[in-house]
């Protein structure tokens, strides 16, 4: 008998060139996989709901894989966790679920954090999960432009050029800014998000904090739905998938 | 004319063998030397007010420096910063200070904070910041037992056997456990400590907090005097100096 699994997951991307498969380099599916090979003894595929870039985190990242012995959701989380080591994967929560349920098809919202340190002094601890920006931020300007992006929208400027997705429309439930200590982050919500579009919004809205654009650009570069209008890609290391929810 | 600067210093412990020169690998003094060397051309000794073991880091390490040339404390402060990357270690603040300000013998008060992941799942983007203990810890018998070490007592049962200091009584001003998260907390103040006294009060209390002591034990410990009364030692990597007070 076939039991599906759900799993909660949370990786430092920094060691990866991306959730999914790739000949470049090592992959968290990759490991993912192999350490359900170790554990059953066969080859299974993982889905998961966000597949994220190279140097993404995540902190509550959503997979499934299908697994043919009979095991529990806690022997299948620490036996996955025990063979993940030393690698910064974790298996943070199991649940055992119907054959219905899928990981990225099943969800029906995903979280992002992005997280910039705010100072004139390199990052040390942290070094690798913020994105450094020198110059103070004005973060009721970001959060004010951030606002015109919220809603219904046409988010071409925001994809990549590779994006799969096969309409560039998105609902954007959330992006709000805040500072936090040192830090500014950027939260954003929405059912789905194009591939880049929250290191693209946080980019661009990083130029509105520094002054160099107003939210008139941001506004405009929303408008013209061409991506050479954007302000700039954020970089990868301050990203975390937060969230993903079911029904 | 020389000028003394106090400097705010953060870094992640990990990569150094301590902060105190050694011969056994990189500490971050000869970091720290080597940044003013290649800024003045001149070899200077950095003082610091808390000489933290392989490991351990600082979030508010505070150090001084005698430096010959007119430099201003912004230029000094960039100019460090600039010559340690790409090591984990900033300069967050710097300060023209009269020269009878002693970053160790001035220092009123020290702070540290020890980080416990409480959860089953291994740590990833905070691998190396936290110590992962794997039971659920009872939070509220930790912070009890930890109140009967608040005062001024002998802590010669805390005290690492090459522990330099002339008396093993200490005044500790706070000691308070709590959840943030995840995470379990020990907050740390007094005006000096002993060699290893945070990490081995941190590692006894985990003990309370597992249910392996009762706060009984914790109080016969202390009240033997004895360093083979203790519980245990809490590995470096969860430690940070936090904050250090001046008058």
């Amino acid at each position: 008998m076939t039991q599906r699994f759900k799993l909660m997951v949370e990786y430092d991307g920094g060691p990866y060139v991306g959730f999914q498969y790739q000949d470049t380099g090592p992959t968290i599916q990759a490991a993912l996989e192999d350490a359900v090979f170790k554990l059953t003894g066969e080859r299974a595929r993982i889905f998961v709901a966000g597949r994220t870039d190279a140097g993404v985190h995540a902190l509550g990242q959503v997979a499934h894989v299908d697994i043919d012995k009979p095991l529990s959701a806690d022997v299948v989380m620490d036996a996955l966790n025990a063979h993940l080591v030393p690698q910064p994967i974790a298996i943070l929560g199991v649940e055992a679920v119907s054959d219905d349920f899928h990981a990225r098809f099943s969800a029906t919202g995903r979280a992002y954090l992005y997280r910039m340190l705010n100072r004139r002094a390199p990052p040390t601890v942290d070094a690798g999960r913020v994105w450094h920006v020198k110059k103070p931020l004005d973060v009721d300007a970001m959060h004010a432009a951030a606002q015109l992006l919220v809603g219904t929208h046409d988010f071409t400027t925001f994809r990549a050029a590779n994006c799969q997705a096969k309409s560039p429309v998105k609902t954007l439930d959330r992006l709000d800014v805040s500072r936090v200590g040192e830090e500014v982050h950027v939260v954003a919500e929405s059912r789905s998000f194009l591939h880049h579009q929250v290191r693209s919004m946080a980019g661009t809205l990083k130029l509105v904090g520094d002054g160099k654009w107003t939210a008139k650009d941001l506004q405009a570069a929303l408008d013209a739905r061409d991506r050479t209008a954007l302000g700039m890609n954020a970089p990868a290391c301050g990203l975390y998938l937060t969230r993903v929810s079911y029904d």
